[in-house]
């Protein structure tokens, strides 16, 4: 079988580096370009050493080079870029998978209103699919363009879609969604936030007035179970790790539900998510490196109301980020799903 | 003024070296005795390099040590003896400051329940007082016997009491407490599950079918307004940092009230209570070492009720345990509530 | 090709979880039995989540377990364990990989008298290969009985080989061993020591009056510069990460000696060791979770002598241990040295 | 008594606030103004929220602000500042504690040939006194210009003072200081080699070509003992703690000398050196926040000298920083040594 030709656009990020980190070890992939403005003409392999001995290439200028040979191409670029950029290798035949969020939000008067700038690919957004892949494998398989969802909306998302689609949340009640990210998440660039020093032995709230990852969430809500759209709370927190997303739910379900069947059964055939057993409680470190989403759920000890904790974790860079995107790949081109991503995850 | 005598039952613990720290230089006291069962005869400072300059005292075995000739004990032992051993100590008008769970519940079924032992003081308990300064500061002024609340307790209940007292919670809506706690909160114990390389760049979790602290806290919200004792719905976490405690806590509160008001007015005499400006986001390390509960609180982005999020952090060893051991102890004998507790947070 | 069939036995610790990890994705292995005296009959993911998925076996009770039946045994067990068991395995044909010391000693009572119990192998030891990779792979391709070398050992002989076998040290001068090592190195058994709480924000020198690596570190240096054996000084340290070590070596070279091509030279072969470019050094998280020693030399700023300084990292578990020890089975069974061991490291 | 107007010059860093926590509890100091070009006009404890309740100061223009009504100015700035602005102080008979490098090295050629940039300030430094507090106690307490030292040469310098004063080294064998610092050494500026995700759980050697401490090392051990100046091999690494330095000194003595008693009689009036027992290893944690410098020796476990590991921890923005510079503030004003430093260090 030929190798899959790609592109990384704007590789010297987290996102970026664990892309190339995945894909240098995947069985039917061939890197044959990676792109950063800033480190243009240095070897990928002297700029991040961990690469050393899995990468002969240069970083190369993005304008300097030549994507449209490429069969796939990944965006690792600031919001922005993408939707820039995207169009014309579409054009020319290249499938782009997003890792920004330029095409996960459908609306574009709320996507403005949220990365506070206009939209200017309504034509590419129209073919877009939205790339949380158990929800949308489908659509995903003859997709041109994914747009690979925030790490946020991928933990919070995937133990809530089954229950949505059964319509089992009621819908008076409140969803709270209280999410706990590594600091990887806030990306490489130098900001005193997320020094060692100022994020270290340190747990705070963020984004609680309204974070970008509300109305994604939101969307994908509202699409499966329109009734609790407006019912999700969202806040994410800042904690002392490197990798590492953690997502605690609060549902209240109809009388009777139990959700440990329904997610079972839906996500019976994907190989990403794991149901952990009644009475389990996740750990982050436990999917660390790995591909996986872990999710258990427990029934609230409360007698007001059928209460359940959704808790689901995932490694941010990975199933949230740069893994769903490999993954994503392998479902557009036909390969098995897991292909390139069956690394165990790294403990301790 | 003559110093107040001291004693420290059981402190080879977290909470004991913390008392010890705050202790060595509280103006108004004089430590003379410390217990241990199994370091006695060691140097306290051999024990604790961190004491070394500090104290010229040994760990006594508590069978030895006469604690009667002290003003005060603390106990910061495991559940069970403070219950055994302070009646006596009360008997000899020795007052007790006690940071274990032991008189915290004042229902003995239910401390039974959590507890798992008999209840054998219930004469003890019956004069005690629950020692959540900013709540009962004159009932604690008079007592002989303080419990010390628990780290989570006082994390949740500081933010919620100002709205309690003017029963601003919708009573048919829950409360959830989302609660995430620094390392040291499990203790010095040897355990698997706390050791660095577990307990490291993790998250999780864990006592979600029901933590000891949810009876505590839903007692405290009960004695203030009783429609929602049981609404809460707790779930504590382990965050990889050493010190400190993040409350997220989200409330639905009657249209129109908004908290900030209550809670400035609420807490315009407690002088380790700081609630912030609107807006803010505390973090942990803002008060690390130091006896403050820092509070901010945010209306949720949400169109289906008025919800907000209070958000509070302490220092689990300090306002969470020894910092209001030592604040209890000084309302008890009339010295300045600051006495030895004015540190400036250490940061970074 | 045939599987090769191996077993685990003790693997519970930190080693046999990451023997599990790295052999979970082996394309030539098998696992077909793990060994635990207290998980017996234990789910193997169950006991570690992040092998969900990759396993299906459960703990063994070592009396239990017919590992005759394997073509090849891994200890990743306390000192004595091996020394005990290994003996009859080998009578049967099986072959070992010891990752505990009982076999790193050629002489014996320098063993009896580092680990403080009598030694009952000498027929065993006596067919033993010392399995650091790159100094005995020929011997290890007929070994039977391969002793997998300490971390401290394997980090801190590897830049040291080159200029060994050049006879390039003066033998009047100390080589200084500055070693520093994560958490994970300590094992884990509960321990207040490696607590989060005691081992975290901190560091330490341990073992300053003499480590059990020490001995080990001479017999291979003697076994090349037998003038300078007795010149190591060697001090571990604990340093508050998971994974990684570091050495940092002062030597004092022959005039005009320069290690950079002498280093080059000797592990040109070789594909876990990388000797980095002149001005490098090297980083422990560049290595982490891969099976690689990056090595980086620099000339000090020092007008008094020829003095070098080395530096060289690695992850204690995977070519400080578990790596290793697959790279020395590989080589055993004459497969590519690099099967199942080709994994990009982990960064951040 | 008169209270002691002291400003702080540049207070946005990690030595800035450390320094304003010390002072904001000091007896006999006022802190009248802070000075940050970047944030004149912002409330000091709205930019570190650790100071609220302690400061109602704001940040004042460097340029507006009047220093000379202060008593004594310290300086937290980059280097290159006080140089320009301290002779201007001196002159008005505002006494100055640098805590930039300006003052340090007494050679000016080899200040500008470490610093890269002219020196302009020779009258000052011809007046300065160089602030190890232990050495230079005397001329301390006359002096109008202080130069605080570095952390490495702080934590270096303070083992070898007493066996350099006895002549107690082999003229010709190295002096290996293998030092380990904690990331807040770097400072509080947006850098990306600093973040969490690229600090965190790593460790790695810096400036081993050349640190700008290994001239001010040596300058303090030729004013000692000459003969062993050119002998000092000095590699600092960066450790993953917020806090804490640990320096490993090997030393090789003259036959029959042991480095305890020297070390004991040296700093026998000295409270802010804590000669440690025999057999101790020191913990960075176990100064944390606080004034020491702990220290131990060791004989290397070696048969081919007199070897000694020294070990000494400190916390570098302490006694390597703030602390020291207040130590020296006590020592020129003639307060008790340890006024407003008697901290207890926070441990855990």
């Amino acid at each position: 079988m030929n190798m899959i030709k790609v592109a990384v656009v704007g590789a010297t990020g987290y996102t970026g580096v664990e892309l190339l980190r995945l894909l240098a070890r995947h069985p039917n992939v061939e890197v044959c370009a990676v792109t950063s403005r800033s480190e243009a003409g240095v070897g990928i392999a002297d700029y991040f050493p961990s690469l050393r001995g899995a990468y002969d290439l240069q970083f190369q200028d993005p304008a300097a080079a030549d994507l449209s040979r490429c069969d796939a191409v990944f965006f690792a670029t600031p919001h922005g870029v993408a939707m820039r950029d995207a169009p014309a290798l579409l054009a020319k035949g290249v499938r782009v998978v997003d890792l920004s969020a330029d095409f996960r939000i459908r609306d574009i008067p709320t996507w403005e209103q949220w990365y506070g700038m206009p939209f200017t690919a309504p034509d590419a957004l129209s073919e877009a699919v939205y790339g949380l892949s158990e929800l949308n494998r489908e659509a995903i398989r003859t997709a041109r363009l994914v747009a690979n969802p925030g790490c946020y909306p991928t933990c919070v998302s995937l133990p809530l879609l089954p229950l949505l689609r059964a319509d089992a949340l009621l819908p008076e009640m409140p969803i709270v969604a209280d999410c706990k990210s590594g600091v990887s998440g806030a990306g490489r660039k130098a900001a005193v936030g997320t020094l060692f020093c100022e994020a270290g032995d340190n747990f705070k709230a963020y984004g609680v007035s309204g974070h970008r990852h509300l109305p994604e969430i939101r969307q994908t809500i509202a699409s499966l179970q329109k009734n609790v759209a407006d019912k999700l709370i969202f806040v994410p927190h800042l904690t002392p790790m490197i990798r590492g997303m953690h997502a605690t739910t609060y549902v209240h379900l109809q009388d009777g539900v139990s959700p440990q069947n329904l997610l079972e059964e839906f996500y019976s055939g994907s190989p990403f998510v794991d149901i952990m057993p009644p009475g389990s409680m996740p750990e982050t470190r436990s999917v660390r490196g790995a591909n996986v989403c872990r999710i258990a759920v427990q029934k609230a000890p409360y007698d007001a109301g059928n209460v359940w904790i959704l808790m689901s974790v995932q490694d941010n860079l990975v199933k949230g980020a740069a893994g769903q995107a490999v993954q994503n790949l392998n479902i557009m081109f036909s390969l098995p799903e897991t292909a390139g991503l069956d690394a165990v995850p790294l403990l301790p």
